[in-house]
């Protein structure tokens, strides 16, 4: 085999997956003036004689990205498509395009690739955003989807990550941990039924976490809110891997510190009921737990007024000026250093 | 499990490739005015006030695209790129940025990785094409790379495939069923090397064929030296499933019918040797064979003199008024309807 020619070898467990990207594209230089930015955002920049286009890609893995045990194939459709609008939503950016590759083994018969279809069809038609192209091929066993999404932004509204100064106000929208809770809940479900196939499923009181898990939603609407409000993010980032996570890459690339308050983290009475039958601690459910696709972003102090009171978002906290540590004040005062602890899809794997 | 509930069950292998795409994508209506062009061609083509940007994804799989018992790391980065900026030539257009998505089973390291990416990044570097964006993570078997290519073109110049008209000359660049002889030259001495791991391999004198499989390379000096020629093909696709396939895509697309002559195909000596050494008649092989990623193109019958000596393009018949039929007339003067047998990654999988 080609692969064993290499004398040393370094597991990728080593590296995580921000490592290994950035150990692989440490010694990319972009030479066309049109890549704006590159590799580091949620989404690539690429100039068109003024006119801004966002480009991100994600790939979606069976048994590591999801589960089709208890994944419907419409939602898995569904959720593909708008967990790479929030890559757009995030840039501060409106989604236009999509193009979808599918590679699927001979389990999947053209009824299963139409039920994943109509889920993205649904999530193209509710956001406005049109599928233009793709790639469909056989894989030898298991899915693999890749979305590629193409938006639009003007140059001047841009948010990236690296705009946050010390001072700025840390916000995020909606509320956090339910899309975790909700999977650690179907993966319940799901060990219960393979111990006794004559149990029912107990997710009653549960359908809010369970959506959020199974229907994640690009927050886009908070896009337009902040626009309308006259305000732009210094930085901005969609929480996809666990608000710690996050919050750190905000850090590392603004270069500045954060410190977050513990009684001010958005959680939803129903999300706190599902983390209490896991005997978990909140804050540790919400900053470790990923997938919620809300909106993290900081602003300036000039703001606070404006931001204060609308609807559906939380000023969580501040950012500092030592760089890259980020700490949360707990409801009895002491000060936890935040880690990177969220979901790295590398080292899922068994 | 979810996709048993399906009460019909259509094998994706009825359908193959070409229709599946086409049956999940006939419904889709584009709805922003950005959006000019969506599934059907090379890559789509989106508008950014008055400039163009093409963009095309394709997935590589292993086991399905590619064999790594005997594909090098790097070379099978490089042909991931080069594959990609294809598409974008036969749209007419030029490639400038790439996004890469990985997905990797735990069988490989992060040096593997690096030999990858190294082919990756010599591509780009060979190209100008910047890297801008990825995505890496796991995958519970096998090696996935998903390639989303954008690209720019001037709206006057971008060809489709539907602009051919009856009586327009059939041109092809290059010499075809070079990559396809050296695939079945790796797969017969892979098949010997498991016989008897003691033998050697017997590749001698066939480095040209095995090169065109292993390290393709995009034709995008077809693309500038048409343009400083003057000439805009009035239709064009990449051949990367067979000559007989993207023939038959561009009378569908242009409602024409064509017409070829067996003597008229470029084929290179090296691979008239291979395809001898197999006992297999030269036009079936360039037929059917994919992976040349050769232009072929339509030009109108007033650009004749331009390109009748032009180095490197073969005029190999013309356009009819047949619609969707297309014959080739053998060096005995029969006509033999083609057929789409090309490759196709739906049918490939065991």
């Amino acid at each position: 085999m080609i692969e064993a020619n290499n004398t040393q070898r370094t597991e990728i467990d080593q590296l995580g997956e921000f490592g290994l990207i950035e150990h692989l594209t440490r010694s990319v230089e972009l030479v066309n003036p049109s890549s704006v930015v590159g590799v580091g955002d949620d989404a690539a920049v690429i100039d068109n004689n003024g006119f801004q286009t966002l480009v991100s890609v994600d790939l979606l893995v069976e048994g590591v990205h999801f589960d089709l045990s208890y994944t419907p194939l419409k939602h898995l459709g569904y959720k593909a498509i708008t967990v790479n609008l929030s890559d757009i939503a995030a840039m501060n950016g409106i989604p236009k395009q999509i193009i979808v590759g599918l590679a699927i083994s001979n389990r999947f018969s053209v009824e299963a690739v139409e039920e994943i279809y109509s889920g993205i069809r649904m999530a193209c038609q509710r956001y406005n955003v049109d599928l233009v192209g793709g790639d469909t091929t056989s894989s030898t066993s298991g899915l693999f989807i890749s979305i590629t999404v193409i938006g639009q932004a003007k140059k001047e509204e841009i948010c990236f990550r690296n705009g946050a100064n010390s001072g700025d106000l840390l916000c995020v929208s909606g509320d956090l941990g339910a899309a975790y809770m909700g999977l650690l809940l179907l993966e319940r479900e799901k060990a219960v039924f393979k111990a006794n196939p004559n149990m029912q499923p107990d997710l009653e009181g549960y359908d809010y976490v369970l959506e959020r898990q199974l229907k994640p939603e690009p927050r886009l609407n908070i896009v337009s809110q902040l626009k309308e409000a006259g305000i732009k993010p210094t930085s901005m980032i969609d929480i996809s891997d666990g608000l710690a996570s996050e919050i750190l890459h905000l850090c590392k690339a603004s270069k500045t510190g954060c410190q977050i308050y513990e009684n001010k983290l958005p959680i939803d009475p129903t999300t706190i009921n599902a983390i209490e039958s896991f005997n978990m601690i909140p804050a540790i459910a919400v900053l470790n737990g990923g997938e919620d696709y809300e909106l993290l972003f900081t602003i300036s102090q000039n703001d606070f007024e404006k931001v204060q009171h609308m609807k559906g978002i939380s000023i969580i906290g501040h950012m500092t000026e030592i760089i890259g540590q980020a700490y949360m004040i707990t409801t009895d005062n002491q000060a936890i250093e935040l880690t990177a602890q969220g979901w790295d899809a590398l080292k899922k794997q068994e």
